[in-house]
């Protein structure tokens, strides 16, 4: 049997992998991550992910949270992961399996399966970001993926709209993830409520995906969560046009599938707030590979590091 | 004799020029570039700065402000240069002096003058800006000169620090250049004054050195504006920190020479802002090369654009 590439996408809830090869994957598996427990039991639940896939493998790609200095295959500081710092993940499963491991960021590992095989297939300059709990970024600039001086570069999440704006999760002022990520969207529409109007959805366990229904039927106080939603997002995306001017800009993660109720506050926004928008040429769009993107570019990141050189 | 290489920086104000050889320039000129008058005049005067050096040269490099299309050799559209649009510069200077001949943005020629041989040498990621009239910039990413698809990238003057803040002169509301251009760096000034506060700079032809010399010495509301001006920048430095995560921003232009009256509110407030300053390796400091770099520039551009083909 040819031998594939274990892509391995680790998430704060879950751990998804598979065996990759090119754009098709098998024996794709999702396991809990149990990151709650901390950093021993994770490691744990990537063991055995990878246990039950690597007989038929020649690498494994992993894509990670955080700050993760892909050349020493370490992750330096996950703000999502407790107790994740400067551990050698690459290292220890290399010593397990001996197999030649990459790690990288999660999010750069959504963004070359993307560029690969999905929404920016073809283009030179790209800008993806993902909407969740919280708000990555990744960047290829130049037909080169953007890693940054520190594994940081794309953090759309941490830039700031607003400097006198409310604190963020990290601590700073006004990050964009204090407006548009998942529980800041569910706050807004409850504080809405709050101004005794009528909801026709179900409070308890509300979501942005909830919400995001709810507009589409027509739900008045819902429309407006996404308007405010998407020029927030529009605000950062501005920037992101101004400062790497890619062709095409990617929105992906569950909210993305909300679809115009949130992209066209966002084009409108960019295209009020950036420089010279008649004479740019760029593309907002949503993301095509869902869930895959990030296992898919985790494999061919292992792919094209370990193509010249061995563990 | 050896030939050397023309380099070529155009601005609002003057032409300058030189026959560049490797980090040395001969011959170096500054005439006007008559921008008022329009584009034939301006024309008219690259076409005399190149005619007094065009006979030691092996090729010519022209950096120009505004979106230049650099495959193609055509200036798209500049600000400020009035009727330069879809100026096919390149071809022009070429029918003339026969040179192979190479146009980027001005600011992307600084910023390749200060990475070869300048502030930024050696760094693999850099962020450059220039602060005058306007707010340009320009960004090495991953070893590579970001150009973006459309030419276009690096415009840090006009991200947004404020979505609801004041009109740009772009049209747009509340961009960085808005707030430190250097006439609005002018009008802080002035507005601060109007509070009955006593003044110990003249008044007249006031500009943001003359403000810094006064800030140096002690002079209360030029401290002040200098504070606010650095903090303006620090917004958008932070936001350039949390995409580009660059090894360095180097801070280039007249006012940059203000030394630590700006410097340190720039840097208090971008790893103020910043996600994960104390995980974040980065520099901020002023360029080196003064006029020199986009003239380096330039030249380095038209030699590395010429190596492989001929006009």
């Amino acid at each position: 049997m040819k031998k594939g590439i274990i892509g391995i996408d680790i998430g704060g809830t879950n751990i998804r992998a598979a065996l990759v090869f090119g754009r098709h994957m098998k024996h794709r598996l999702n396991i809990e991550s149990h990151a709650r427990f901390g950093i021993d039991r994770s490691i744990q639940q990537i063991h055995s992910a990878v246990a039950r896939l690597h007989k038929h493998a020649s690498a494994i790609g992993i894509g990670i949270a955080g700050i993760i200095d892909s050349r020493a295959g370490v992750v330096r500081y996950s703000p999502n992961l407790k107790g994740w710092n400067n551990v050698p993940l690459a290292r220890m499963i290399n010593q397990t399996f001996r197999l030649p491991t990459r790690v990288l960021n999660d999010v750069n590992a959504i963004c070359l399966g993307e560029w690969t095989f999905g929404a920016a297939k073809g283009y030179r300059n790209v800008f993806l970001f993902t909407l969740g709990t919280g708000v990555g970024g990744a960047a290829i600039c130049e037909g080169k993926l953007l890693v940054g001086a520190n594994g940081f570069a794309g953090e759309f999440g941490h830039t700031t709209i607003d400097p006198a704006g409310p604190k963020c999760i990290c601590g700073q002022q006004g990050h964009l993830e204090r407006y548009v990520g998942a529980k800041y969207i569910v706050a807004r529409y409850r504080n809405k409520l709050k101004r005794q109007r009528s909801s026709s959805i179900r409070l308890q366990n509300l979501t942005p995906e909830k919400i995001a229904v709810a507009a589409k039927k027509g739900d008045q106080i819902a429309l407006e969560v996404f308007s405010e939603t998407g020029y927030y997002i529009g605000v950062g995306v501005a920037n992101i046009l101004a400062l790497l001017d890619p062709d095409i800009v990617i929105i992906s993660g569950g909210i993305a599938r909300a679809g115009r109720i949130l992209m066209d506050p966002i084009r409108k926004t960019a295209s009020r707030l950036v420089l010279g928008a008649e004479h740019r040429r760029y593309k907002i769009v949503a993301a095509r590979l869902g869930d895959d993107a990030g296992i898919l570019g985790a494999a061919l990141f292992a792919k094209s590091a370990t193509k010249n050189r061995k563990v």
